[in-house]
């Protein structure tokens, strides 16, 4: 899906379940390649697949290493996730900052890959000690442990919203579309035209007034066309009545 | 925690365990006001509690309501999160851009809240045309179905880093300090002369390029006091030898 996107790594995981649901994680976030350090159970167990909902092309795929040192021997850039301070003097960084160096790193052609520790204890100091570089989840201090599919998952989440370009807000009008500011003008005054007939502006000084509130309720919310013509016919048929 | 953080509504939840991780994940994320829209299966039950992990208190504090409506009743703005487009005019955000717009309009005092929808189907759009806007998390297109628990974190994710102030990327030295440039080029004059005295710089043409590329490595990776005093401490090892 994408070129050159960061390998997860799973040091000494010890459940079937959390590595078939962190392949899941990885599906949802477009990540693919996925390496296992001695994991205590097999990765292809039928507990391990059904977890992966689907992922198991992930699975299937992965590879086993027996050391830290082997799984990333052939990377250039390596990130190791924890949820407690080390006594290392390391660079650490949010999963935002390390999602935008990964993205740039790549760019560049650098081979990336970020470690995740067993369940229980997290990394060992001396897997962290290969790493360039920290990530630290900013999370609540006072409940910071995540299961292990869901530190990949913010991971993963940080990385893949740097691979698109979504937009952070639309108007979805889906087979419809905005109506423009004539229409919208032209539904404002039909609407003010009606309610100057049937009396309900009879007080002169209060007029003004509700003619900018109503505008401002009709130009707030961004009409379709269809919406406008939805309004017409409910004005229309009480009018008629 | 923090003031006037938004509430987490789970409409219509299947499973007692979804709901016990959704306290857990929102506990991860510094929220806490969770209310629950005709659970099918009981937020207090052992399963719940022991998905909960810690976050009981959540569980406890948790409000049940047999309708939507009634659960969003003192609520001013409301999210619906949604994994696929639905067939509706509406305001579509990430969950980053509705994370900046509640942390925003909570800070003017609105009351907000987010919907999320059974695990099997989502939100009923009966539901999600009660919401302001829509929350669409950007995720593989080909694989974007998530856990009930791991949607609540990615969007209590998103608004907990707004609530916080984490730099970015820092160098952590625990106790120790960064050294100052005078302590840093002193070192490397120290080791230079070194080189010079035992004939490693035989080649003058070459010297020029080896001290720049030292001064490089060196340079790159912030050392520290402490750090400085280990190399200091081989070199001159190496040298009595």
């Amino acid at each position: 899906m994408f070129s050159n996107s960061p390998v997860i790594i799973l040091v000494q995981p010890q459940l079937a379940e959390n590595i078939g649901m962190t392949a899941r994680a990885m599906m949802n976030c477009g990540l693919y390649d996925l390496r296992l350090v001695s994991p205590r159970e097999n990765h292809l167990s039928p507990k391990a697949v059904s977890a992966s909902s689907g992922a198991d092309k992930i699975l299937e795929k992965a590879e086993v290493y027996t050391s830290t040192e082997a799984a990333i021997a052939d990377l250039q850039k390596i990130y190791a996730t924890t949820a407690r301070r080390r006594d290392m003097i390391k660079q650490v960084a949010t999963a935002d900052f390390a999602a935008e160096q990964i993205t740039s790193a790549a760019a560049n052609g650098t081979r990336c890959g970020i470690l995740f520790g067993p369940e229980r204890t997290g990394l060992h100091n001396d897997d962290v000690c290969l790493a360039d570089s920290i990530i630290e989840i900013p999370l609540n201090p006072e409940h910071c442990s995540l299961n292990l599919s869901q530190a990949v998952l913010l991971v993963g989440y940080e990385w893949f919203k740097r691979q698109i370009q979504s937009p952070a807000s639309q108007m979805v009008t889906n087979k419809t579309t905005l109506a423009d500011k004539q229409k919208v003008l032209q539904f404002l005054k039909h609407f003010e035209d009606k309610l100057d007939n049937c009396g309900n502006f009879r007080i002169c000084e209060k007029r003004e007034r509700m003619v900018i509130n109503l505008r401002n309720i009709f130009t707030r919310n961004e009409l379709t066309e269809q919406e406008l013509n939805t309004l017409y016919g409910i004005i229309n048929y009480l009018d008629n009545k």
